[in-house]
């Protein structure tokens, strides 16, 4: 027995993982070419990078003796504060996470027995069929229609059947396919007594004014998350944050491991809310060259850009030009990095994030001559 | 129903949550003192903090344009090719972690049903009930005795109750009480079958040949937990690994959140491996001040320090001169800040972290102005 090392439990075992994005530097490598040489549009990254006052922030930060060495303040007091002012929410209805990504997990683990329902619509956010498999949760799939059309007749079934015992988790904008929860089904699904956890990770990207946190005060069961890790451009920090009704918050800080937040993500989300109008600015312009590459997508034959309301574009492709598989692969061979499904329901799919103004031709370019 | 916000699960419902440090700012205010003029010696830091070489690491890191605006690489290959050097081990025996607190959770979460025991030797570290808590373990206590020995006839018994179905999580050196855990009594507990979580967070102030990291070969049931936040002088950052058997290394790698380890951590961890000599010219100094206030705490009437293999000294604290609170207490009036413990086995003690050489003589000065 002692020659055998420990066994994951049974429900872990067969985890197939998440599928995480592969480096850059690998990308590149197998394409043969030098990384900045390539286009990395397969993460919905800020192209602009970490915007150079928070860079100064971090450096100013690093010249504190005392940075990096003391362990974080758990309860999080100034970060909560300074989330405070970027939403105009009371600190007692925020936490921090290391990335959205902790609080996703952290929320369902504290919520959800094992065989509870995570009720998702696919195609969606990868994470959340991982974390269903990794808190043993019953994941219920109620497909997007056609045009990634959200089902809410059926969504309210599965609420339904599920008693109390599910989450729905819907993303807005979603993540592939750009468009905004509609604010009708939203509060359908709440007034039915339905806990919903909305993924905002991308609603910068919409406006801000696109977001549903103005409803947390009506519906406590309403649970929003949010990361820097795309407007603030710091998803290499992990950095991000759940809105949702006090009491709740204040179980989760219990619940939360105590020194889950690096003091270089929290002087950088703090510089990113102090010079959020600056990283606007970034913003904007993604939002325009989204526009910009989305005109031109649809005047190219085979290829049919979705409406989109965040930092990428899902783009069908017809049959005729291949899978999105094989476009994806053409692409990275002259170092545009983009993002293809193995979901059946994407097939013919490929999303590519909005790169920064000036890379726009360069992709185009490029583009074209895969075409 | 849904005036009520979702409730956590009735395990999480009543947890005490993790007593956590209160940050040095809020002690220093309650004292009535400026920080600067306080010793922080309540939460085993490495008091020389950050070393000047990894602080210009990271220096270096933010001047890369795309420094922190990247996801991390969820193989950590560079890391753990760094943490290979540094260890002896191959790359396979080895996963890094958001401090070595996410692993210690993550190890739980992924092995061990509700339900199951996890034996631990109180008094040690806070994180242990905390962690039993959170993944509803079972928690059984084998009290160190008299000296804070470890009662290795009853861990063996308790280990025998629990069938396959343990956990024994032991310290070395352990935190309070300095000592490091007896080979023999390890080599018999994994003789033994036992699962075993060794917690050496400590160990570079006890000198690195003190690791059990040799018997990993010999029993693949042997898990050990490391951090950077002690003798690497980064809590701040979150950095920590575990050393385990590949297969299970591997499994463990699939469980865990894709971008768990922040960039920041990544080039300072890469860093202080890179200056490990430089670091242990602190450490070395450390141990001489360690060994220096053992001394003169054995000179004072009523103190008794505990020999120590690490960054602190565990002191019995003669009930004539007070409880380890009411000490505890009045060194923070004067800006020296120690730690405590509600835990009964421990009301005649107090902890202090090991002070730079330069503070020692400001320590016994307040120190000697309260007894």
């Amino acid at each position: 027995m002692t020659a055998e090392p420990p066994r994951v439990r049974p429900h872990l075992a067969q985890l197939p993982g998440y599928a995480p994005v592969v480096p850059l530097a690998e990308r590149a490598r197998l394409a043969g070419l030098n990384p900045e040489d390539c286009l990395k549009l397969d993460a919905n990254e800020n192209p602009y990078g970490m915007h150079p006052l928070v860079r100064e922030a971090l450096q100013s930060a690093l010249r504190d003796p005392t940075f990096g060495s003391i362990y974080p303040d758990p309860n999080q007091t100034e970060l909560r504060s300074a989330l405070s002012r970027y939403t105009g929410l009371d600190p007692s209805m925020i936490i921090a996470g290391a990335g959205a990504d902790e609080l996703l997990d952290l929320a369902l683990r504290a919520l959800m027995p094992p065989g509870a329902a995570l009720i998702t619509c696919p195609p969606s956010f990868g994470m959340y069929p991982f974390l269903a498999d990794v808190n043993q949760l019953n994941l219920v799939d109620i497909p997007r229609i056609g045009d990634f059309t959200l089902r809410q007749e059926s969504l309210l079934e599965a609420v339904d059947a599920a008693e109390d015992n599910a989450i729905v988790v819907l993303t807005s904008p979603n993540n592939p396919s750009g468009d905004l929860v509609p604010r009708p089904l939203l509060r359908e699904l709440l007034a039915a007594g339905a806990t919903v956890m909305l993924d905002e990770a991308y609603i910068e990207f919409a406006g801000r004014d696109a977001s549903a946190q103005d409803l947390l005060s009506d519906f406590p069961r309403l649970i929003i998350m949010r990361t820097f890790s795309k407007w603030a451009g710091i998803a290499g920090l992990r950095l991000g944050y759940a809105l949702a009704h006090p009491d709740l918050v204040a179980d989760l800080i219990k619940v939360k491991q105590p020194y889950n937040i690096n003091q270089a993500a929290e002087s950088a989300g703090m510089a990113a809310i102090a010079s959020a109008d600056e990283i606007g600015r970034q913003i904007d312009s993604i939002r325009r060259t989204r526009s910009r590459l989305d005109g031109v997508l649809r005047e190219i034959d085979g290829l049919d850009p979705l409406p989109s309301e965040s930092n990428f574009i899902l783009i069908e492709v017809n049959p005729a030009v291949g899978t999105g598989r094989e476009l994806h692969d053409r692409l990275a061979s002259v170092g545009v990095f983009t993002r293809t499904y193995s979901d059946p329901l994407l097939t013919n799919y490929l999303r590519i994030s909005i790169p920064r103004a000036d890379q726009l031709d360069i992709l185009l370019e490029r583009l074209s001559s895969v075409l």
